[in-house]
């Protein structure tokens, strides 16, 4: 239930961020040369050492990767979009509750969701651990696996992110857009491999990402298959199915993948096991964490931080040599909007 | 549970068809043209509604599936491969208990295994469920996924059918394997969604019937990931995790695919929610039942099977115009060594 601490440190947090405003940048126009491999990577080690990866094990010889095992997986938050001031499924969580309280009136005298209706953070944090779930679960379950997804893709299309008054979608790492696709042109099958949930992700990974709905793991709620008046449906119930954080990431892979992977990209210690399983594969593996250290064109954060800590992972990555990409000084442009500035 | 009642009903049966023998066959040699689909399907009714289907739904036109939306599902046992005289899973655990009994004395003395080292099926009936849960626990457990897998495969590449005294996997269908070959020309995604173990399917069913692995969905036992001495692994541990039978089937596309498909082809009362969900779809859908109608070349058996049963399934059929393909009357061939004779 690590998971739903994390939300509520997160919860807090996001208070003291709705007063943040967009710091200006004088980005300079970047010239994008599809010719080239990843334009949005700085020349360098990290491009170096993704490059020469992918060549090595793609080319005939020892090292040499068959395409069936050509498996990369990929963190959501932190990894491919941004994840502060909190998880934006967090804020999806949030306006649901507000957006369900006339169906629901007594909550506004029926704690804790009277504290969002109220903005009253503090006052949901004296609810701990079974506030969060309740709040979690009201604002995810007792809908179909249709209309949640209806609901996700309507909330989308009309949510701004509270720094950057942009959709959360637009802040994808463009950078990691084109890793993805960089692997996809090579044979490799990519997979998201999140703790958020999956049916909050599948509703747009495939446009955003361009990764296939059955290439997306992730927590779940428990479903039910239904036929009410001859109409089938499955319903989304209020009882957590699954964890995909920490430990639960290799499971996760197992479960729905089947193989070990030999690729994989995360931001935190919630990755960690995922890329020390990696990291176990007889074919050459790759393990790159992304370091957040840019707080101009998005966020600094790493041992100390609340969210997307990443603290036994950088220790991790100096003793095995795994990739750290620094995104300040290793990425040209951030987010895809930057490139039409 | 109703699964464990199944085993439990398929252990007895299994022994009393030990002692059946080949049915000798002079089936005439076929001819197969790789130029036509479904070479293996008659001409008739059946064959048409396939092709049909597939012309229309993969035309410019009303009734068109954009590719994304192709999926079709596949139950395995029975529909892809024989399951009798039992599930060839539970031929499995069986070979896995005597297997494992050196190593675990005390089941020479310990019910139910003593049950099933002496073959005495009568006995082991008096432990109901509970017993049955112990054997299939017992023998699919306390293992790593690695291990697991080669486990399986030294099986298949040893054990024999007892009545054609061949490997299991010479006994899938030569329709259903040109059928999944069809769809995949036409850019559908196939899926196996099983009651069967997950992890028992994925080990073959890539050489077998051309499935990757992450395209497999079944029933699981939970599974944790370990570091011990610094070594990483996945182990299975003797607990149940999801039954994917019945209404769990649609429960578990929904999980694993996140869309539902549009082709369904099953043989039992199990398959019919799977069939149920997907004849639900908004863009014409195709539903098949594979009705064991051949004792000679294979088995006949519907409504009274305690072994997939298919009676329910056959009514809705009939109600709803699905499609029944008639072993006997549509197939020219069952498996693809009759095709060598």
């Amino acid at each position: 239930m690590k998971i739903v601490v994390q939300y509520l440190l997160i919860l807090f947090i996001v208070v003291a961020c709705k007063e943040s405003t967009v710091t200006k940048q004088d980005t300079a126009s970047i010239v994008v040369k599809n010719t080239e491999p990843l334009p949005s990577w700085k020349e360098g080690e990290t491009k170096d050492a993704i490059i020469n990866y992918v060549n090595t094990v793609t080319t005939e010889g020892v090292d040499f990767i068959p395409v069936s095992e050509r498996v990369a997986v990929f963190d959501n938050d932190g990894t491919l979009w941004s994840e502060q001031p909190a998880y934006f499924q967090l804020f999806f969580a949030i306006d649901r509750i507000k957006a369900l309280a006339q169906e629901n009136p007594e909550w506004k005298n029926t704690q804790p969701f009277q504290a969002v209706l109220e903005n009253d953070m503090k006052k949901l944090m004296t609810y701990g651990e079974h506030g969060l779930i309740e709040i979690v679960m009201a604002s995810h379950a007792g809908n179909t696996v249709d209309e949640f997804e209806q609901i996700v893709k309507d909330w989308l299309a009309t949510a701004k992110h509270p720094r950057f008054d942009r959709p959360y979608t637009d802040l994808v790492y463009q950078p990691m857009l084109e890793l993805l696709n960089y692997l996809k042109e090579n044979d490799f099958k990519t997979y998201i491999v999140s703790g958020g949930g999956i049916e909050f992700m599948r509703p747009w990974v495939e446009s955003v990402y361009g990764i296939s709905k059955d290439h997306v793991i992730g927590s779940s709620i428990k479903t039910e298959f239904v036929i009410t008046d001859g109409i089938t449906q499955i319903k989304r119930s209020a009882a957590l199915d699954f964890i995909n954080d920490k430990a639960g990431k290799p499971v996760g892979i197992n479960r729905f993948i089947g193989r070990k992977p030999v690729f994989a990209a995360g931001n935190s210690d919630g990755d960690l096991q995922m890329l020390q399983w990696t990291d176990s594969n007889t074919y050459p593996s790759f393990q790159i964490y992304i370091h957040h250290t840019d707080a101009g064109r998005e966020w600094a954060y790493d041992r100390e931080s609340s969210i997307g800590r990443l603290d036994k992972g950088l220790t991790e990555s100096n003793e095995k040599g795994w990739t750290v990409a620094n995104m300040k000084t290793d990425w040209n442009v951030v987010y895809p909007f930057e490139l039409n500035k």
